[in-house]
């Protein structure tokens, strides 16, 4: 009632498969179709932590690092692409993708490999694609430290002690940030829509 | 005879495959029990290019993408964790990890999205590496552009124009750098050894 005329609609899919893919880009199509569109936003959201309380040393089995990368890099390409091609660029329609990024993306955490490498990666990929495309705005979203579950397994499981205590003193001292307080400056960033496309922009930056 | 006591084993495998990376761990389990070796040297070289007459939009497939990530990013990382585990730290030994990077890993290029992905994750990955275990010197060694066959695609199948012109020119200007040069100049930086761990260091840098 407090936003007439929005439809919402969910649809779960696993982003790990290419079925799971193609399920989102024909919603994307069905949407297209079912309508006249005049703006996609794509929020690339999806992403795991992967396994926390290993170092890079212990990481000698491939099947693990795949999996990991296939979620949290490739999906985000293959959706993206596959999305971007189900909305082409046509006049009055404008395009914007946000890649839900991190400060991991620049800064190497220790007992975090491939959190920080899956982080990097698709912040590169995305600036990559602002860069081919002029007419997609690209933002690489780094939301800061969220009070969920993940800042819950980061406290609990990161095998660094260090990066363990900096996580729980970030809770101790009230400094994880709001999910919803977040998603408004993201939005906010949005709108004014005054960044450069395919840069880094921090929860925290001015 | 230029070199002697110089040993020199080649050991060609799959570093896309399980089999390659054990084949690799083996050799260096059995290189250390024949000697008592005083250092590691890795040079983390292996990689591909990728598709660069696509671009960003064209990779909806995840297969192609995954495969590409599994021979740039993971067996990097896999085969490097099971080095480090084959010679562990012992008083006296030096060990060092070198990853053969890019300008990609810090700058997008059109039309080498998978390139430039797998280079940032990998100067991330290493730089975890680093961070992570104070006793192994890492070094993100960007090259500069080589006179290689590498070069040759890039003039002819670069999907964008502009990146093609550019490195057309780089070749027909003579700016394509000697692998020998570049090589000599790692060595030296290896030799003065006054590298930062995990810093991103290019050929043309001071």
């Amino acid at each position: 009632a407090a936003f007439p005329g929005l439809r919402v609609r969910a649809l779960p899919a696993d982003l790990g498969c290419d079925q799971g893919l193609r399920l989102v880009a024909e919603a994307g199509r069905g949407l297209r179709e079912a309508g006249d569109p005049q703006r996609l936003l794509l929020i690339n959201n999806a992403g795991s932590l992967g396994n926390i309380s290993k170092t890079f040393s212990d990481f000698s089995e491939p099947d693990e690092v795949n999996s990991y990368l296939n979620l949290n890099v490739t999906s985000a390409l293959c959706l993206t692409a596959s999305v971007l091609k189900a909305f082409p660029a046509q006049p009055g329609f404008s395009r914007l993708v946000v890649n839900i990024s991190s400060l991991c993306a620049l800064k190497p955490f220790k007992s975090w490999s491939l959190y920080c490498t899956g982080k990097a990666a698709r912040d590169m990929m995305f600036q990559v694609l602002a860069a081919e495309e002029p007419d997609v705005r690209v933002l690489n979203y780094a939301p800061g430290p969220l009070d969920t579950s993940m800042q819950e397994e980061a406290r609990s499981l990161s095998a660094d002690p260090e990066v363990r205590q900096a996580f729980i003193h970030l809770k101790e001292s009230g400094q994880l940030i709001d999910c919803d307080v977040s998603a408004r400056k993201l939005l906010d960033l949005l709108v004014a829509n005054a960044f450069e496309s395919g840069a880094h922009v921090d929860f925290y930056d001015p």
